[in-house]
């Protein structure tokens, strides 16, 4: 391995020097989790740099912002994952600059050199400069987040109680989601929920025929990327189970009461959940040539950012654009994982001067959830919904977990709210205040 | 019911008017939930105040301090506890004043009247002024601080691996748990456990022999309300896990690394944890003489605060001297119960004009744990330890938990934790920051 060079005066990073090439990960999402697996028996240093000292289970962030799961079930340490990992190092802090031509990263604690670069960082919630949005509306991309949004749900359902101004009230008891993919769906189904088999218990003294759940999508259907029957379904489903979905109103400024919209229509909330975008997460120090306006990184078929020869991005922040996929692959979970894999062997082929070999994405099809006994599953030309295809998503979510334990907290918990139709921990254990996502 | 008197200007917190006395209730400990529940069919109204819309069951705290066991499972919102029960409404807030010759109190969200007013407050840490302890000594009163505890023992073992001066990396290894009761005993073997069982695989290029976990007890002897046996037992168990016991040591500075000792012994830590005191939780409005110095509320043999006709103190924060307990009860869950208990009856009697009930604690005996296997028990004039005693440990506090489910998850989390010999939520969910315990 080289020197640092040219680094005189900065703190290096604590990390043991060895002979062979420094493999530096940043993010230990699905892409980056699986790269470093797979680099186990591989003939380098793996570093892996993650701003949490645990790997986030995403997709079901929705169910620990709805009371549904404990946080500390859809996460895992990183530590433990890699235990026993012996070229395996982890550095819990945040990455600010990466200086490409001499090949080192400056982060929060100093800085850390590396033969190869991988950026698997993912993304965050795109608020597109809407007025007000970043400040005043709940993202959910985190753990914290979805725990912030937890605390906000239950803060204002009891600010509810305390007033007596009707239309205040109504403001206070109104969800308001945005954005038709996925988590969209998935949130407004489970609020749906809430509202028909917990809040009224918890609060007898307010009046649940006036609480309103509004899925808002600026396009013209919910879960683009499904078939047609699936789009349809979806909108069946919560129709029946009480969500208004407007289609086509886009969102133009939210001032944390009044959400102002395209069409016009006057539209008060205090709770407005933005699942309407994300971009890439970006570093400093990358040449903005290669960054799409989504803030995605242009990669080459090995997932090598274009333009430079050691530095790579895979999952949600990379950007290959195929003939199949002219304009990147969709970003879920399977592509990073796929691409992770995948890069393990090709980086230890251009160690060995081999030849790479390109990706290909095996598309397994896709799902989502709207709630009790109702799902929605494409797999390539075969689609199907209801039960089944909800038993479906609940086995491959529950299976995708990493750890047993966790496996079995999750299990436990669905069955319990499949059971009692409850919510259980509906907790505001650090209560929100407003900047608290900043 | 009164109105509301002399009060004018002053929002009132909108609680539902009703013929029947309104009993208010500040806190849902033990003693408040008890209380509140054996009021179910009382004729009264039931208003419970409390800042968290849940029911710590603090006990456990230490688990959660130590990544053993989820904040979720040891805590239960309170609106579920009290499903079905017609008469009795919970707030949200933080109760600021008493004014008691005007019969309400002043909270952040407006004021509420009372005809009966029972302070539930329990207790909150004692820093004794002890120069730097309240800013740089870690508390573990609630589930707030039991979390910013686990993230700080994690984090402080993040940044041993970046120091390379050898004596601030003992600092960040060091664990120095200060007051020999219960709590502290507890914290010191779940600390033991995690140096011999989960860090040497999370963080192998620390150290662990460097690692010392310090108990230090300013009296002569740990868990002082025992039988000489177990206190010796006690001594006996810490050793055998690792921890070094300090008596006859106080602690008179804290500068967030260097402890001042009495004894001169040099001793430096980045992670002290301060169990060694409590005190009232007490609010303005009450005549100071009826303050005890520990800040405990005196109370007749009804829990009536002396000198006041309406108002009540259950629990840890109140006193009631008798000729067995001439300086009051322990402050322990089973006096706040058996007083809950009583009081509902009394105040049922007092309405109705009938003789009330003195109280008599029935002390079912008291124990503490150590570690696997390993834990103290004493029920009248017997007393035994080791597994069997460690195993009523496990199950007395299985079934003290709120909510079968509550039981479930522990259970779970505990048979795991034991079988694997992990503790799997080592998680820093929100970094601790100096302060935050504030």
């Amino acid at each position: 391995m080289q020197p640092l060079r040219s680094n005189a005066g900065h703190m290096k990073i604590n990390i043991p020097e060895v002979k062979q090439p420094r493999v530096v990960i940043i993010g230990c999402g699905f892409g980056g989790l699986e790269l470093a697996k797979r680099l186990a028996h591989a003939p380098v240093q793996v570093v892996l740099i993650d701003k949490n000292n645990y790997h986030t289970f995403q997709p079901l962030l929705y169910q620990v912002s709805t009371s549904g799961l404990e946080a500390d079930s859809i996460v895992y340490p990183i530590r433990k994952i890699f235990k026993g990992q012996n070229n395996f190092h982890y550095r819990w802090c945040e990455v600010q600059k990466i200086n490409s031509e001499q090949k080192y990263l400056e982060t929060n604690i100093g800085n850390c050199n590396y033969d190869y670069l991988v950026i698997a960082t993912g993304t965050t919630t795109n608020f597109f400069n809407i007025e007000g949005l970043e400040e005043k509306s709940m993202p959910m991309k985190s753990v914290v987040e979805a725990l912030n949004l937890r605390s906000l749900i239950l803060q204002n359902l009891e600010k509810a109680l305390l007033v007596t101004d009707i239309n205040e009230r109504d403001a206070l008891m109104n969800f308001v989601i945005v954005g038709g993919g996925p988590t969209g769906v998935e949130l407004a189904g489970a609020i749906c929920e809430l509202k028909k088999h917990v809040l009224p218990n918890d609060y007898p003294e307010l009046d649940f025929r006036r609480m309103r759940i509004i899925l808002i999508e600026s396009g013209d259907t919910l879960l683009a990327s499904m078939c047609e029957t699936n789009r349809k379904k979806a909108v069946q489903y919560l129709h029946d189970l009480g969500t208004e979905v407007w289609l086509n109103t886009k969102v133009t400024k939210y001032d944390g009461l009044n959400v102002t919209l395209g069409s016009g229509k006057p539209l008060q909330t205090s709770n407005l959940m933005w699942a309407a975008g994300v971009k890439g997460q970006i570093i400093e120090g990358i040449n903005p040539d290669v960054i799409t306006p989504a803030k995605r990184l242009l990669v080459d078929e090995i997932n090598r950012v274009k333009g430079y020869e050691n530095i790579f991005a895979i999952g949600d922040v990379g950007c290959m654009m195929t003939e199949k996929y002219p304009r990147g692959h969709p970003q879920v979970a399977p592509v990073a994982i796929q691409q992770g894999h995948l890069l393990a062997q090709n980086i230890v082929s251009l160690i060995n001067k081999q030849a790479t070999k390109p990706f290909d994405y095996f598309d397994k099809g896709s799902m989502a959830t709207v709630g009790r006994n109702k799902a929605l599953v494409e797999v390539g030309k075969i689609n199907f919904g209801g039960f089944f295809g909800w038993v479906t998503w609940l086995f491959v979510h529950l299976m995708s977990l990493v750890g047993f334990r966790n496996r079995v907290m999750t299990l436990f918990n669905w069955i319990w709210n499949y059971v009692s139709y409850d919510r259980n921990i509906r907790l505001i254990i650090r209560p929100y205040k407003a900047g608290d996502n900043k």
